[in-house]
């Protein structure tokens, strides 16, 4: 239960025992967000920047609200308009940032690496929301977390992940943390999307580019957003030929087993990769997965500043 | 002085006595604004989202500082670079920011009902911000509120609203509110913009294409804003044109009473719908409107979340 | 160690007591960002409007910092989307934030006056943000404070400032409070950026368009950031023209001496204006500036507040 270090730049090199400390601490402020006062001040006096050289709304509205309900000073810098449209490097922002006493950065880059990168010059927290086609390391957590309040455990599961491997830092993240925590990984989509060399990473990782026989079996089946805006021409021929394909329907929701649990880390496209049907179906934890990312944020942030849940007395 | 609702989506489903509640807390939260500390716990650790598909400055700052007075946490969405371009639905826009556990939705849609059929689905609190040519209840409020404020009553005054009426949101709040409490109103513009049918609405609106009549006898005149920038060239000749025949200025003044006020929801153009003499005169109360705003806005956050202006102590 | 101006609009008007007060204030408030809990309470239940016509995230941020600690509701207001792009005149969207009951309005804007021309009409206190190429107190304050800060003294120092005076703001406020308080300033540069007429402003200015006699002698060189985006083209024919004739270079820094301190505004070019080994060197104080600015931003507020740094208890 303790946590030691100043940056959350990657799932890849946690412990389980660190994954672990997270999903603990998320536990306790899950319930913060259940209260009439949504509301602790851990992070009182604390400055939280919201670094989002990517857009993301999604990500920074989460990222913004767990620092406002830790009671910290958030800030939000897009790269829209600024110094670094000037063209200041982003280790001159970061020591700009830290100059004004910044105690957390929150880094969205489009480019592999960037938190790291940073992470070796910063005194302040550094944490990954998103790093090109790497890592997004509170979405892994959050995955998992949404996993473990719902299956009790992570070991011994079987979890596949469908879509667009190759290019999603959301796979990358889940796949460290559920293989750490002793879960069985089966990476399923089109070949050209999914390439056999994932097995090399891990012997819990398993591909296939059967569908069948990626659902069956199943204990959480967790597809991936194809991001149609951004897909190689080459990689992928059409969505309409996607969905047919790979989309989750009601006819393939029959391979699936009952008491599997269906996740997408949004948003989600409706008639693509997932039919309305199971996107509001009962085996979907699509909104439970956003609720506790919000959980997942609060206990990085405020493990991050040297906090333990035992002293939260919630 | 009860509030039962969930939503605040229009102003024509509200009884007298519910637009009446709004006034009188309006009151007291107008004194929280002249206050050295302009500040007041009720809604601490709540969590109050803009979300502003449709653009809006000023309504959204109202909004915005009327959340932060009432100490809640208060998160701004707007439509650009979001997940709504992404192609994601509005409502599920909306679960997702219920799985954050939102408790109030200000929404800003260009779409007439884009509130009510969110409405349908919701946990939290939606707060029409103004949809398409339909609503802008808040408008209405504060609109009502100034004119109550200066004159003491609604019943039985002659309020003439002038200008483009048929594409209005802010014309249909203030009728809505105006006819509920009591007063008769008069509408006047182009023949084009103010169609005979709105009669039909309610047996105390007159419609008249004739200006000088439409201003005499008026104990209030709120003119709408030409947003020249959305007009229908079909409906609308030329600024210059509308500014010739149906302008605000000194000459016209001389029809309208001494004590009648002038209303204008901003942001005026000078010189189109009203000449600045006018503007700033001594019958405009164009600016008590936009501090009215700010304390209908905290009001109705207020009574929404259960609160009654009889427990503050202000 | 009085305060009695309603406005911060240019450095030109304080007297050296006034500058003296702010460099004595912002002394305090450095202390509160170097704490824990970075936040007083000065400012609870005022409210800041950032009124940026012109944008600039680093000066935005600064300031919104400088409020959040001084625990004030800030609201950003970018002129994108606004209703100054509706047509409205600045005076009128003054007069809507004070009906707000905006305490402070932060106000960048690209034309020099502007700040000065919405005083003439405030209730609110108005801080020049930059305005147009007159001035940027606070920038002129916190490189002030930076000096007094490492040096311990203005009086009987010299200043040099190097690049585009002629456009620049920076310049302009540095000046003002470096005679003032008893400097002597050297301005070098192009000659078509540095007219000899600067020398008519005050005795102790003086013009040399010779680099190495700019930098001899000189207990500080403050560099202007080479906006390249808006240099006119007559005056400047290229930036490898500029860097090599007066960028300042490990060369350069011979003539320098070892005891003058090296600034600039931010954010900086590398290889234009500074080499990086100058930037990142030991006589740089280019980060000190930006924790500075935060500092004197903290100190202006609360001082147009009416607070007295003895009052603190810091």
């Amino acid at each position: 239960m303790t946590w030691h270090r100043q940056h959350l730049l990657d799932l890849q090199s946690l412990t389980p025992e660190e994954l672990n400390t997270v999903l603990v601490t998320a536990q306790v402020f899950k319930k913060v967000g259940e209260r009439a006062i949504k509301k602790v001040p851990a992070l009182r006096g604390k400055t939280v920047i919201n670094l989002f050289v990517e857009p993301s709304t999604r990500t920074r509205i989460s990222f913004e609200l767990a620092a406002l309900r830790l009671s910290a000073d958030v800030i939000n810098f897009t790269a829209e308009a600024s110094s670094l449209k000037k063209g200041e490097t982003l280790k001159d922002t970061l020591h700009n940032l830290e100059s004004l006493n910044a105690d957390f950065i929150i880094l969205r880059h489009g480019a592999s690496g960037a938190p790291h990168f940073l992470s070796r010059f910063a005194r302040s927290h550094i944490v990954n929301a998103g790093d090109g086609a790497h890592e997004h390391p509170t979405q892994g957590l959050l995955d998992t977390f949404t996993i473990f309040e719902r299956k009790g455990r992570i070991e011994g599961l079987n979890v596949t992940i469908l879509g667009d491997i190759l290019y999603s830092r959301v796979a990358r993240s889940n796949i460290w943390a559920l293989v750490k925590l002793g879960a069985k990984v089966t990476l399923c989509g089109p070949s050209t999307l999914v390439p056999r060399v994932f097995e090399s990473l891990h012997p819990q990782i398993k591909v296939t580019w059967d569908l069948e026989q990626a659902l069956r079996g199943a204990d959480v089946v967790n597809l991936l957003r194809i991001q149609h805006e951004r897909q190689r021409a080459s990689a992928f021929p059409s969505i309409g030929e996607y969905a047919s394909l790979f989309g989750l329907n009601a006819a393939r929701m029959k391979w699936i087993r009952p008491d599997a649990l269906i996740m997408h880390p949004g948003p989600i496209n409706r008639g693509v990769e997932i039919e309305s049907d199971v996107a509001d179906g009962d085996q979907s934890v699509i909104l439970q997965q956003v609720t506790n990312g919000l959980a997942v944020r609060m206990a990085v942030l405020f493990l991050l500043n040297g906090g333990r849940a035992s002293e939260l007395g919630i």
